[in-house]
């Protein structure tokens, strides 16, 4: 694992012997359902961060929830520690195993037990794909919006762990605008309805906080989805421009204006021709940036605003504005876009992809300190991104194999990270925190907050034992991490000098 | 105050000598800022569920965030229970004061601090009226969206405690999707922010469960809303049926097509012939209920949709469907529904409104039966509702003034609440809990949820000093409520076997 982050001496508190609780798992458990020998583990060490890895004690592959019931009341009474996964597709070790613990696997909850198109919503399982909710309501010309890259393979459970976005949650919301209930079994093995199939429930609003708890308030058993018609119409058109600055400030002159798009997407030069070489999207190779941008609804909605997007772009300096003439070449353009990450691959070894959010009106000034950044680790990188939301997904290219390359990307990540705090973002806009971003959390919040974080963590589950070490970080990791960065004099954020 | 719902023995633990707090308080207020005798307290012995009156044991009145943080510690440290107080609108008893504790009334922050067009975002203290919000943003063509029926009046600092409505959220979501952030004062007397001015935030979700909390995790002392451009266009249609049902499969209907209105409106039949005495709106005085529909955007996609509504009001039996000619006439249709309640207070000596939301699906169903509790308790009851999001409001009617009817609205009120409750809904919609609701929460929530809701109150409030008594009931108070209930034989609700 490297050295980023890794698990602390306090994560590592729950050395219990797990032999009782291999016996009565055994006794609840069909034989498949419980993998003890490491070989069979092995396949669960990582998810998809992985140069992060981690074997975990046992896996437990429960097929009903009165399984997940037992399993959890069985972990709780022996203190063992759980990390729930989904399909595995975190890209920030949400679902990195704890080396103490249990690795419960979800996969086997995969059926859609209902699609109900008049009142438009779907009721899942926390293991059904992303995509799969899309692909079971088309034929009621409904579809789930929330759309990550990685949609063919993640499950909505971890969906709602990570808050998900994707490219259509500018203007159709993140995961959590998207579901109206779930069912959690809590570490005591009890079963609780979260949310309602209405407008909005009394109490706290236990379900919003279910959204991006990364495991740590109890197992998702049940997902219930709302359901979107499908747009009537859409059209694509793709937007050059000389530098990445005049780009940045069309997408807040856009959304000044109101115009939300439905996907509104930047590349930078070198995603452009990393894209064009390996997919030939028609991508115009001389501009330093485009925006890809996706209008959709009516279609007399989407003619009045193509006229506005077309004249706020050339307003703010766009050299090209290509519009998709059929529905080959809308799919020939976000193909480019799609392919980026595959593309990036193409030209370096490795990639390490980063999630920081900012106020649309810093990405200028924002996009110019990353490439400095990486300059000062002897790296490059390559910017694809959700203009739109100001969710930035630059890529540190590096070598895995060259000695200190890893180190390097990682430290160029996390002061990227640190400058989006800097300039009023966050650290994550859609990956989640998992292991990788803990120390970055130090630096986006003060320790009330933290303390407040753990204090809810508690309520749920006093011991702490669902994903310890992920998500939230202690007191003493921010004090340490604290410490390291004031020691390097590397610090770029006052309030961190009250850790 | 009546005998629906009432601070409980538990409620009333804070028997504590006030003398050296109200000393201690002095020190820090401003003379004004500190009201001890009887005919100043009496000022804010009610907020806008007039029949529930209690006298605060102090009124407290800061000016700053500072004495704010300095009121809380002290009455932290004294163990003396707080009750914040914005505009005192609240329907809801949510901000009814304990008669052991301070009312902590917020109405000098009244400040905007900040409107920044270009960001679209508005910063605001917690006293500044919702629609003093869209007033300061009118001149950059921006508004904030959420209009409760009392945004002339109602603050944003209670529109966040209550998760307000409106008109409008329909389509633009209720107060949770339009606040960035928040500052908020713990019962410690620490500042802590929550939220960013970014698409999300790591970590759990402070931001929404601050949404609906009811003044019980802290003290909000600064609101950073998002602003909306203007619609282009606005058009608004009225439509009439023959009976209720219909009206409420068409909403159905609409929704069902993908149509979300800016606003969608119910009124039946005695709702109609009141508003049109009162303010001669050119309802259809014929029809048993009327649907009025607001359409917003471009021109073409608003005339885009009119064409659809029209077709789907007809395919629903619509008898009469009138397009509002000019500005004037559109004006004069939202005259009638916005009048809707005082011109049933013209009809009737008092009025119950209650706030259930149901799926869509149940409307008529709903609505026959509200009809049927009420007959049996020998009261009428008038509808008005936001019929698009299933957010029902029965006024039922009854005089104060004879023996026995206020009970017997209450006992008419929670048998409505205990229904929405039957078919799938929630007991309130956007008026909050406060201290009406509270037994109903007993219907509405398992004990599992109500011990996670204590347990999220308790890592914010230890001592349960910010509004006691309302919002989540005690299990002792579910207990008694599910227990008077079945004696009655009147329990609808299978669940409730479980109290």
């Amino acid at each position: 694992m490297p050295a980023h982050a890794l698990f602390r001496d306090e994560d590592l508190r729950f050395d219990v012997d797990v032999d009782p609780l291999v016996q009565s798992l055994r006794q609840v458990l069909p034989a498949e359902g419980l993998i003890v020998h490491e070989q069979g583990r092995r396949a669960y060490e990582c998810d998809g961060l992985a140069p992060y890895k981690q074997l975990p004690r046992l896996v437990v592959i429960p097929e009903t929830i009165e399984q997940v019931q037992v399993v959890l009341k069985l972990c709780h009474e022996s203190g063992v520690p759980v990390v729930t996964r989904g399909a595995g597709t975190s890209l920030s070790g949400g679902s990195l195993p704890h080396p103490q613990g249990v690795l419960l696997a979800m996969g086997k909850f995969n059926r859609i037990s209902e699609i109900d198109a008049q009142r438009r919503i779907a009721r899942v399982d926390p293991g059904v794909r992303n995509l799969a909710i899309t692909e079971a309501a088309a034929p009621y010309g409904l579809y789930y919006a929330p759309d990550p890259s990685s949609q063919i393979a993640c499950s909505i459970g971890g969906n709602v762990g990570e808050n998900a976005g994707g490219v259509h949650c500018l203007k159709y919301g993140l995961t959590v605008h998207n579901v109206l209930a779930v069912k959690v079994v809590t570490i005591e093995g009890e079963i609780t309805t979260i949310g309602s199939d209405c407008l909005d429930s009394p109490g706290l609003d236990l379900l919003a906080l279910m959204h991006g708890s990364e495991g740590m308030l109890g197992v998702i058993v049940e997902v219930t989805v709302k359901l979107l018609p499908n747009p009537l119409t859409k059209q694509v058109l793709m937007a050059s421009f000389a530098d990445v600055g005049s780009g940045g400030h069309a997408v807040a002159g856009l959304i000044g204006r109101g115009i939300i798009p439905g996907g509104l997407e930047m590349m930078d030069g070198a995603a452009i021709q990393a894209a064009e070489d390996f997919v030939q999207a028609g991508y115009d190779t001389d501009a330093a940036a485009i925006l890809i941008c996706e209008l959709d609804g009516s279609e007399a909605e989407v003619a009045d605003q193509m006229k506005a997007v077309d004249e706020c772009l050339r307003e703010h300096g766009a050299t090209r504005i290509q519009v998709a003439a059929d529905h080959q070449e809308k799919a020939r353009f976000w193909a480019g876009r799609k392919a980026a990450f595959p593309a990036v691959g193409r030209i370096s070894p490795d990639y390490y992809c980063m999630d920081g959010t900012i106020p649309r009106n810093q990405l200028a000034y924002v996009l110019q300190r990353i490439s400095e950044i990486s300059a000062a680790e002897a790296l490059e990188t390559v910017n694809v991104f959700h203009a739109g939301d100001g969710n930035l997904h630059p890529l540190i290219l590096f070598d895995g194999n060259q000695p200190g390359q890893l180190e390097a990307a990682e430290r160029a990540g996390s002061a990227i990270l640190q400058l989006c705090v800097e300039v009023g973002g966050t650290v994550t806009g859609e990956h989640g925190v998992g292991m990788e971003k803990i120390n970055e959390m130090c630096v986006q919040f003060a320790s009330a907050e933290i303390e407040q974080f753990h204090g809810i963590k508690a309520a749920f589950d006093e011991k702490g034992l669902l994903n310890p070490g992920k998500a939230i970080p202690t007191l003493n990791r921010c004090a340490e991490f604290g410490h390291l960065h004031v020691h390097n004099g590397k610090l770029p954020h006052p309030e961190l000098e009250r850790f």
